[in-house]
C-alpha cells in the first residue's frame, strides 16, 4: 500500500495542463504517502504516477502574472477556461520541495497544504524519492509520540517550548530508561521541522521496529536563544548565539529532561547532534563536553577536517575516553571531501572514538540530506 | 510578569501610524503573553499596552490596494514614506482574531505570526483579554506534555493523527492511572486547534496546578472521517460523518488511547466533549454510549432545550444510570435560552446526571466561548 514512485532525477518539465489530465492524478490525501498534510478541502496540488505536480492557484481576474517559485527558481503558471492558474511541474531533486506563488509581485502560500517553517512559513511538496528512501515513509509499524514539552527559561526569560519524541514501548515498559538523543535544527527552522520537515519520528520508528536502532528518547530544541541587549547579527541571530544555547541547554534542558523522562542520565547514554547551525552547536558546545556526551552527530555544519584542533585538542587528551562516536556527513554537493578527512582524522587518533563518515548521493544542505544523515546515524548510536 | 492587560470591549479604531508610533509598542516575541507564536524574523505584527495592534505587510510597489480583512470586515491599509502598508487597528473583542490581508484581491496571511487552522490555514493573533480570561495565559505551573500520537484506522485507510495531553506528574507517578476527556474541534478546526488556538493544555495546566481541576488524559481527534466512496456534504463533510467517525472512535480509537495510557477503562472515568461540530458529535455517540461515557459538554453544538427526546428518551432509561454530568454551553450572542432550558430539562429528569448550562458573557460563536467552556467544564469532571 505504501508504495514508492521511483522517480529519476529528471529535468524539470514544466507544462500547461488540460482538464483531460485530471484522471491521472492522486488527490491531495494521497501525496506524499501521508507524511505530510494537506488542507482537508483542497482539490490541488496533485500528484501522478510519473511523479509530477499539478499546482493550481485561485488568482483574482484582474492578476495579470502568477508564478510558481519553487527550489529559488520561478516558473509562469497560465490561466485556463475556468480561470485557474496551473502549471505541472517534476521536481528534478526527490525529496522536500518548498515553493510559493507569486502573484504580480506577492508571496502568497498555496492554500492547499499545511505549511512548514523555512526561513519562515512556507508551503512545501514532497517528491517522491529513490527506493532507497523508503526508510521515511510511515508503515504499520509501532509509533513513537512526540511530545510538545514546555518549560520557563531563566536564560531568557521565556516560556520555551521543546519537541520530544519517546519510543513505542515507553508506555508500557515503565520501569526501563533510555539513552537520550538530543537533535537540533538548522538556522532557517524551528523545534518542530525535524519530525515535520525532517520526518525524525518515522525515521525512528522504522529503525526501532527493524531493530536497527536502539529505542530512545529525542530531545529538539530551538537553537535561538536571546538575551535582553543582544545585538542580533544575520539569521536572526543573537552575537552570543552559542554562548546563551549552551547556558540553557545544560543548565537548565538536560536537567528538565533528566528529571521529567525515565532517561539514563550519564555521558554513555547521551548523545547530541544537528544539522548545520545544528552541527555547529554540537560541535561548539557538545564536542567540548565529553563529560556529558558520547555519541555526536555533525550533518552539513560543525564538519571540520582537522577535528585533533578542536576545543585545543580535546580529542587527544583524557577527557575524550568514554567518546565513542563522532559521526560527520553533507550532500555530495557540499563539501564530501571535508567529511572524509574528518571522520578520517578522528580515526587517526587511535582512542575510542570512531569517526564515521557520510555523503548523501545526489544532494546539497537540504532536508534529503539530513533524513539520510539521521537513518545512518541512528543505527550506530547507544551500541 | 505575565500581566493581562485590560482590554474594555471597546468599538474598532483604526487609524494609520506615524513611525514615531513605535516607542509604545511591545515586539512580536511580547505579543500573546507567549501562548502563540511568532516568525523569529519578523517585526510585526506589535501591540501597545492600550491593546491596539499595529498591523504592517510589505508588498510589491505595484500594488494599489491593501486590505485587513479581520473578523470577516475589510479595513483600508495606507502606505507609509518607506512603501510599508500599515494599520493600527484595535479589536472590539477579546481574544482569538483571524485575519489575513489582501493584496489587490488576493489573500496572503502574514509573514509575520505562524499560522493556525480555521477554516483553512490563517493569521490570527490574540486581543487582550478581560481580567476574568487570565486563565488561558501560561504560567511556570507544571506543565503536561501534548503528544502527537498515530495510528492507523482501518475505517478510512489513512494513518491518522490525535493529539494526546497527560497531565504533570504522569511521567514520574507511573503506578497511576487517569481519567480520560475525548474533546473534539469543530466544523472549521483540525486535531491540533484545541490545544494552539483553544490554549486546552494551559487552561488544563493552570486548573490542575491550582487543584480545581484532577489531573486527566485529554485526547483530540479529527473529525474528518472518510470512507471510499463517500458523497462530500457541505463543510467537506462526509454523508456518514457521523456514523464514520462512530466507528473509528469507539472501535479504534478508544481501544487505542486505553492500550497505549494508563487510563482507567471504565464509564464513570471516561468524558466526551466537543465545540460545534464536536458538540454534534458528543450528542450523536457519547451520550447514546452511557456504557462508555458518564460525563458529557455540548459546547455551541448538540445543544438541545428537550434533552429527554435524546437517542429514544435514554437518559430516562436504566441505561443513563452512571452519567454524572451533560453540561451544555455557549455564548451570549448565541442561544443562551436553550443552554439553560436544556440544562435544566436534564434535571427534571431527576436522575443522577446533573445538567449545567454556561452562557459566555459577550462572545459569540467563537474560540473566547469554547475557552471558557473548557474552563467552567474541568472542574466539574471526575468527581
Amino acid at each position: 500500500m505504501k508504495r514508492i514512485l521511483l522517480a529519476a532525477c529528471a529535468l524539470a518539465v514544466c507544462m500547461t495542463v488540460s482538464a483531460q489530465k485530471d484522471g491521472g492524478f492522486l488527490s491531495p490525501q494521497g501525496l506524499w504517502e501521508k507524511t505530510a498534510q494537506t488542507h482537508r478541502r483542497a482539490d490541488f496540488p496533485k500528484i501522478n504516477e510519473e511523479g509530477e505536480f499539478w499546482f493550481r492557484f485561485a488568482a483574482p481576474p484582474t492578476a495579470e502574472e502568477v508564478l510558481l517559485r519553487i527550489n529559488g527558481k520561478d516558473y509562469a503558471m497560465r490561466t485556463d477556461s475556468e480561470g485557474f492558474w496551473n502549471l505541472v511541474f517534476k521536481s528534478e531533486k526527490p525529496g522536500f520541495r518548498e515553493y510559493h506563488f507569486v502573484v504580480d509581485g506577492t508571496p502568497v502560500n498555496d492554500p492547499g497544504v499545511i505549511p512548514v517553517y523555512v526561513n519562515g512559513v512556507t508551503s512545501a511538496v514532497e517528491a517522491p524519492g529513490l527506493a532507497s528512501d523508503a526508510f521515511y515513509l510511515m508503515r504499520d509499524v509501532p509509533h513513537g509520540d512526540v511530545r510538545e514539552h514546555w518549560f520557563h527559561s531563566g536564560v531568557d526569560g521565556n516560556f520555551r517550548r521543546m519537541f520530544v519524541y519517546t519510543p513505542a514501548g515507553y508506555e508500557s515498559e515503565t520501569s526501563r530508561r533510555y539513552p537520550v538523543l538530543y537533535l537540533q535544527h538548522g538556522a532557517g527552522e524551528d523545534e518542530s521541522e525535524w519530525t515535520h520537515s525532517g520526518l525524525a519520528a518515522i525515521i525512528l520508528d522504522n529503525l526501532i521496529a527493524e531493530g536497527k536502532a536502539e529505542p530512545m528518547i529525542v530531545v529538539m530544541n530551538n537553537d535561538f536563544v536571546y538575551k535582553k541587549g543582544d545585538r542580533i547579527i544575520r539569521l536572526a541571530l543573537s552575537e552570543n548565539w552559542s554562548a546563551n544555547f549552551e547556558e540553557m541547554f545544560v543548565n537548565e534542558v538536560i536537567p528538565d529532561i533528566d528529571s521529567h523522562y525515565r532517561t539514563v542520565p550519564d555521558n554513555a547514554h547521551r548523545a547530541m547532534a544537528g544539522l548545520s547551525l545544528g552541527g555547529m552547536l554540537t560541535s561548539n558546545i557538545g564536542i567540548k563536553r565529553p563529560d556529558l556526551f558520547s555519541w555526536f552527530g555533525l550533518f552539513s555544519g560543525g564538519v571540520t577536517d582537522d577535528p585533533a584542533k578542536l576545543h585545543d585538542g580535546i580529542m587527544k587528551t583524557p577527557a575524550f575516553k568514554d567518546v565513542r562516536l563522532v559521526f560527520m556527513s553533507c550532500g555530495e554537493l557540499e563539501y564530501p571531501e571535508r567529511v572524509n578527512k574528518g571522520a578520517a582524522g578522528v580515526n587517526a587518533l587511535g582512542g575510542r572514538a570512531k569517526g564515521v563518515g557520510y555523503v548523501s548521493p545526489g544532494t546539497a544542505h537540504e532536508w534529503q540530506t539530513w533524513r539520510r544523515s539521521l537513518y545512518e546515524f541512528l543505527p550506530l548510536l547507544f551500541k
